[in-house]
């Protein structure tokens, strides 16, 4: 198999999924609404283990290959064939094949199997050596928006040297100028990271803020909004500007209180804000606490991007459990790739497959028809996504 | 296919289901322990999409349809038959064709293919356009019981002039008439909706429940009962009673915080009160947690009615999941259906489809009898609901 | 069949399993990593079906029997073999037969079949009709090894007279003793059920734990530590040692708040402890919590014992769900049996199965080769013990 050539993302379970349907599966155009750039630069393998664990913060020990995990078993069946190695290539020969590949390289290679034609970039996490959204579109094919992380957004403010006292008027003034751009869709909160879900959600008026602000800019060091009044002033503003609103929900690094980044935690700002798209990220474990959220207000969209990822193999069941109980309407794709193009093109790979697997199951038992089936495709692939950030 | 023939709930399905299993499933009769009335009127499509959405307050917004959801696709699947059309009719079809029947007609249509031979009704909550328990019955065939609500009848008596000093009194007046009648076999509680599970579950005094009831007939307005030592005061009572008691856990509309309705926080009651039966009911996502429960504790039961038909298609692997570790004497079968007759013998359909499809395959492999399956479809159809309720 | 012959755990789902994996899932020898003795004298039909529940602290009720569970039909389903009787035979055949073997001859009937090389036995859990952790490996086969429970270490001190200014020392020195001994390779903390794990996982200064040694030496009666800071103090010495610790996490019996026992409440302590293993034990219903963390920290480790016995048929879908993210080197095998040998054979039975199921699916689909499925068989079944505890 020449490097490049996409495997079949039904191989080896063609015979479960109808043929319409499957085929529908493997070319139907995906938005990515939630995802970060590729690599720009040679990495060694240490960093590439470091970069398929998405909870530690630590070097993966010497007893052990970050390989031998759902997600790096997945790597090797996916894309070990992209480079021109047979599916299972072991480790080793997997690292030595992918290291004889410069970033671009590997980044032409991967970033068009996956069948993305809109990468809804999120910028806000600083990696210096990341593409920008615009360079990843050229890499991958198709085209870029970018979502503005509010908390970086008022951190740069604030490090540009906005007095306290300004920051409420500079912060609205700088997501009028995010509307304005055509390139700006949304924006994201990383309040998981910085305070959990059980805050004080009520909007805050200016003058709170500026008092929260003066706090901030007094304390020596890089700004780190982590002050439940700045965030939740954010989240209202971007709100305010009518602006969709991503939430990191459930899964990720240890520096996060996992029990209280459950989605439920958020109901006391789905409540009271105003009905834009908020959209709930990953969500894994609490899965199906963002889908019951998404049952019962219309403006609250999910997905379990990332831990699709993570999951590799047993994310036909993930995705089966997302299609518990939420309005097909209310559900997006996503890879939420970081660094490895691996990383992008597998979301792709195993939501096709476990999609395909899980619907087609309820295709050939008569419980859907699948012409329904192939709508609800659509739906998650990509007009879910068009219809929340207006693309 | 004419209007009200029932399909076979083991359609597509047939080979993964032993055939005696299948057979017993198709006919067993049900005790439907917890289920409300059908609508006595004619509703229009806006009315019918918001009764299929069990979480959201507000109408379906106009950029999607409540049928494209689990629960929409299982009508379309599972109901238009009973119309005379062919499954998977699309949702313009299905709302023409059901728009020609009468309430009557739609309910004498439906309901008797649910193959419900007692139904265990829940009268608290105020529809003026549901049928009373005894019409039910009369549409469906079977006969009724009826559940008292807790709440309810506590805000009757307050409503109908009872002084506070006299509310205790009344209350356990109200109930002794209610362990009299004997169309009454349990009663319920919304806690779940007034304050959540993590109230103080002690037993109050008399002199307590007239101070707390003397501050709510201070309130102007409508009595509504949200005081944690007035509800703690009805619940203990019931139980002082002898009546068994329903407790609404889990999934329910936005009204209610789902994360303080896991069945966990009701640890103080369960371990303190008499052991009259309790019965957790929906239970998702928690259902788990209750399973738990029902083995914890002798007099802790549980269902998981209303989520079978909120997750269509994947209620099998819920119904499989509720098979966790609970002894099986202790899960009961509900729809927790109200309104649309649609939802009354949804819960039917899926439940025997889903118990098929669950104890088939461990037949199937061997991991069980079939004489065992056979014999704890009838606990779990009706059975357990007898010894519970003393039917 | 003769009493003793251990049962294909692949009887009926032979078409499922690759032929190669499923040999090696039969004969591969196990570490059960956590483990009790069996019972040493004869027990009465009460006492066994009171036994094979967990949660219930309550004689089974007259209404049911405990064999109508999960448990109770899985253990129809493959213990009667070994007793000579058909897979399935009834409750009450089973109990008459097994009523004809005394506990030696029922162990040395049961044990063997669980195929285990090295039990790791918890035996601060004061079972007087409980076989010692050496008699256990005689009876199974087997090598045992022992794990110190670090409240009834700290309890057995104070009961043997230790003042409480010398318990910080007596502690340590009773720790280094098991340190010292070939026999023990691990400690276990049961604050699962002292105090749940929402406490102040600081390290306490000797003079906070005199203090509060000093209070509960105060309390008439026998000595319990119930007491955060002296459950803190047992841990963090633990680790000090450089011993690994097994955490109760989850399913037991209802004297523990559940909801409470959330690994991830563990967070404080994970993030600030000296990195010796910690293997979190059951994790029932929070086995996807477990694993997540097991992702995050490099020494933490899980397992889904005890709950693998209670799902029965389920702990097919148990098995999947533990395999979501960890990396394979951090997840280990135990069958948590107490008492009637059924529980040490049963858990490596239904593990076998399970892993069999699970994993052959994923070879069939081509998700995996069947080389790394019985690598990580390897790894589950033993290595990452070995390493974790050095055996």
């Amino acid at each position: 198999m020449p490097a490049g050539e996409v495997p079949d993302v039904f191989d080896g379970v063609s015979g479960q999924v109808p043929e319409e349907l499957a085929q529908h599966l493997r070319t139907v155009a995906l938005v990515d609404h939630h995802v970060h750039g590729s690599f720009t630069e040679r990495i060694d393998r240490a960093t590439f283990e470091f970069s398929i664990n998405e909870g530690s913060n630590d070097p993966v020990p010497p007893w052990m290959t970050q390989f031998d995990s759902p997600l790096g078993f997945a790597i090797r069946r996916w894309c070990a064939p992209l480079l021109g190695l047979p599916p299972h290539a072991d480790a080793e020969t997997y690292w030595k094949r992918r290291d004889e590949f410069g970033p671009d390289e590997l980044a032409t290679t991967m970033l068009p199997a996956a069948g993305v034609s809109r990468w809804i970039v999120d910028t806000g996490f600083k990696g210096d050596r990341i593409t920008s959204h615009r360079r990843l579109a050229e890499l991958a094919g198709g085209q870029s928006f970018e979502i503005v992380r509010l908390e970086r957004l008022a951190e740069d403010l604030i490090d540009g040297g906005t007095a306290p006292q300004d920051f409420p008027e500079a912060m609205r003034s700088a997501l009028a100028s995010a509307v304005a751009d055509p390139a700006v869709v949304g924006t994201k909160t990383i309040v998981a990271y910085r305070t959990g879900f059980d805050i004080d959600w009520n909007r805050p008026s200016d003058a709170e803020v500026v008092t929260h602000a003066r706090a901030l800019a007094a304390n020596p060091g890089p700004v780190r909004i982590d002050d439940p009044v700045l965030i939740a002033f954010g989240v209202h503003e971007a709100a305010a500007h009518g602006l969709p609103i991503q939430v990191h929900v459930g899964f990720g690094d240890r520096d996060l209180d996992l029990h209280r980044c459950d989605p439920l935690l958020l109901l006391p700002l789905l409540r009271t804000m105003p009905p834009v798209p908020v959209l709930l990220l990953h969500c894994y474990p609490f899965h199906r606490q963002s889908g019951y959220l998404a049952q019962a207000f219309d403006h609250v969209n999910f997905d379990v991007g990332l831990a699709i990822n993570y999951l590799g193999a047993r994310s036909t069941g993930l995705v089966a459990e997302a299609l518990d109980t939420a309005p097909f309407a209310k559900q997006l794709y996503s890879s939420d790739a970081f660094g490895p193009p691996e990383l992008h093109v597998l979301g792709s790979v195993l939501w096709r497959r476990a999609m395909g697997l899980v619907l087609g199951e309820w295709v050939r038992s008569g419980d859907w028809a699948q012409a329904d089936a192939i709508r609800i495709v659509d739906m998650i692939a990509a007009a879910n996504a068009e219809r929340v950030y207006g693309l």
